[in-house]
């Protein structure tokens, strides 16, 4: 960083691809000069130390508020809120979705986390509630949240994405709606709890085990087989949820988190793991979650949630205000692993440009990327295509429609899940007037 | 991990240090029998992959209730909140402290994170802030939120501390409270905003300039100098704080983040920026913040907050429920760059064994540490002691007291700051009971 550049100006920065992307080290600070910055009037003269305040505001001549016992958002954000699908509580399953349109960098706010939930939010008295372990073990065993509080911790972050989520981008017309309508049902959070290996230890697993079954303790006794290999590999009792206590939407006062999963694997209100040596074949593995795929074939426990990537700035919902620099940025995030790479594209995909990725990099979890723009004025298509340290990359649109097939209308209502796991690209159309539209490209 | 170790029981693990500190690799899942868990009566014969739900539990057996728009923790955490030194919003400053020994993990939850403010919380509108870049400036010039949204953002994790948290630690009794009370000066926040190198950049600095003075919009017109290096190397105007806008108290809608230096110089609600060719001499530098010493010294200018870790669990306001295992763990932070070490003693520092870090450990944010430990159920002393990557180790006790002073009494009140940056050890005295005191070892 010099403050020898600041000469430098946005134009003689070379663009990497077409339609104005920057090159992403642009981000590293050579003294870009913004279109949007307004030249100031005031206390160019003034060279010494004393201070001029500037007491315009009525907030800055007056006493302020008191201080909460937990600080709340300003009255200001009161738009910065889920979207729900079940305003009438209704007995029947219950969407938020996260709005990644109006949040920035990789942590989800525990308040904005995505939850679905299938009888509605059980009020768990954290004292009452017990996990059974049992099955093909050696020792069943009933922890309290107390015993649990004793066991050694790990903490990590990671995302949860629903297997329904973008499920809207299946239509066979592009939906005019936000990011938080199209791909809410991901969110990403640090986690605290016990292993589950841990108390696999403990109870003493029958090698013949090679599934569990984890139920919760809501009335709909959700449960969904897992994998034995999950379970010793990186499946944690979550108990806390970006340093609180899990919220209840979320599955308080313990959850399943399986990095990677298909969210609704990740059961919420955990009360039970049971040691078997086959699929249970409950409702949501044998039902909901088998896709159906073009060709008279079904995909039967496809639970991996692969490398996917979304633009959040700009996006359906906002406007560009006039020509010059832009700031692109949107999270990827690969149920295989970390993130290695993403593309940006500002003419629809025939020409990319490589985003700076903002570290650290966790596995399984959110990165944030972002891109140095100028936008000429002209129309644009903003893309993004993210690579896992696996290799994997998001498939082109025209690769998963041709391999899952597509709805045969618009999906009127984002609720009716069609096909499930897309997880291919979606694109921003900006026009001359720097509206933006969800277009297929 | 293995599924052939789970007879390996808690006593096959050796100690390393006294008091029954264990080797931190028993973290990584060797199969340790704890004391805690029950045994089950139920479901010990079921091989099969039937579900037998347990609907003992009224929130089994009913609906349950709505999802809100923003999901709040459970009625059953209303104890976790932050502890208030203005209770009646007298014309004073205003502290809020973060619940250490309730919380876990490493990022702090923004509605918990710690306040003070001199003179109340203004009620900023965003769309009508602005920030102004002047002084010893090439073009001054003026900032809406909406401008510095268009520019490169950066986002990263970063502790803020304030210089007189863990002042009660000077007083020459040991004050039996929380590590909330203690040390609840301190949080660890995910930041996202713009660096602001890149708006000195759009400025164009005086080669002359040497500091700049930042100050905020609230009707104290809180301002501090810092030098201009910080503000090329790290200094950031942060807008989101853990994925949403910046909180009221916290700064909404834009505050200086300067990572590793004390919190008042992170000033909020910023206005403006003055680059200047002296440090303006301002109340909080140059009264409170110039820390009197033994011998009649000064400190002036003391802006780092220096390495430092404290035990949360267990500390004051918990209990042991009998001998067996407990997780030791705590935070540990620096405003140098990354924690390379802790080392945790259950006897008073008689001897130590090495923590295990909870990775990614990031420069000048909080690292979770943890240590495995049998307690015997005899008296013990729990300390933790940090290094950061610099070598820069925590003074023991003796140390700090011969170098700053201690308080002739003890500290009544936690809000009269005698001495600042304690940065020393902090010592929980377990009994035969389990009980936990605060003591000074």
């Amino acid at each position: 960083m010099s403050k020898d550049k600041h000469q430098k100006t946005l134009d003689s920065l070379p663009p990497v691809a077409g339609n104005g992307l920057l090159d992403r080290r642009a981000l590293l600070g050579q003294g870009i000069l913004m279109a949007g910055a307004a030249v100031a009037g005031v206390g160019a003269s003034a060279t010494g130390a004393a201070a001029e305040p500037l007491k315009d505001d009525p907030w800055s001549t007056t006493m302020g508020g008191p201080t909460p016992l937990r600080q709340q958002p300003s009255k200001f954000e009161k738009h910065v809120v889920r979207v729900l699908s079940n305003l009438k509580h209704e007995p029947r399953n219950s969407h938020a979705r996260t709005p990644h349109h109006l949040i920035n960098g990789s942590i989800t706010p525990s308040a904005l986390h995505f939850t679905i939930n299938h009888s509605g939010i059980p009020d768990i008295d954290p004292a009452k509630h017990r996990l059974v372990i049992h099955g093909m073990v050696r020792q069943p065993k009933i922890f309290s949240l107390e015993d649990l509080d004793r066991y050694p911790m790990v903490t990590r972050t990671a995302f949860i994405e629903c297997g329904g989520n973008s499920a809207p981008m299946f239509s066979s017309e592009p939906m005019q709606v936000t990011a938080q309508a199209l791909h809410g049902l991901v969110s990403n959070s640090e986690w605290t709890g016990v292993m589950l290996s841990t108390l696999l230890d403990e109870v003493g697993v029958d090698p013949k085990a090679s599934w569990f079954l984890a139920e919760g303790g809501d009335s709909c006794a959700l449960h969904r087989s897992v994998p034995i290999k999950k379970g010793w590999d990186d499946a944690m009792i979550a108990l806390y949820q970006n340093g609180e206590r899990v919220r209840p939407g979320t599955g308080y006062p313990m959850r399943l988190l399986l990095p990677g999963y298909q969210g609704n694997m990740n059961v919420k209100f955990l009360r039970r793991i049971k040691l078997i040596d086959q699929p249970a074949m409950s409702f949501y593995e044998a039902k909901t979650y088998s896709q159906v795929l073009p060709g008279e074939r079904l995909w039967k426990f496809h639970f991996l949630q692969e490398v996917k990537s979304f633009i959040t700035h700009p996006s359906f919902g906002h406007s560009l205000k006039g020509p010059g620099y832009y700031d692109i940025s949107g999270v990827a995030y690969s149920g295989t692993g970390r993130i290695a790479r993403v593309m940006v594209s500002a003419d629809g995909g025939k020409s990319w440009a490589e985003a700076a990725l903002q570290g650290p990099t966790n596995p399984q979890a959110f990165t944030r990327f972002r891109a140095p723009w100028r936008w000429d004025g002209k129309p644009a298509i903003l893309q993004s295509r993210a690579w896992d340290e696996a290799g994997n990359v998001q498939p082109l649109r025209a690769e998963i429609i041709a391999n899952r097939g597509q709805s045969s209308q618009p999906v009127t209502n984002p609720n009716v899940f069609i096909n499930q796991h897309y997880n291919s690209i979606t694109s921003w159309g900006i026009d001359g007037k720097g509206e933006i539209k969800h277009v297929y490209a």
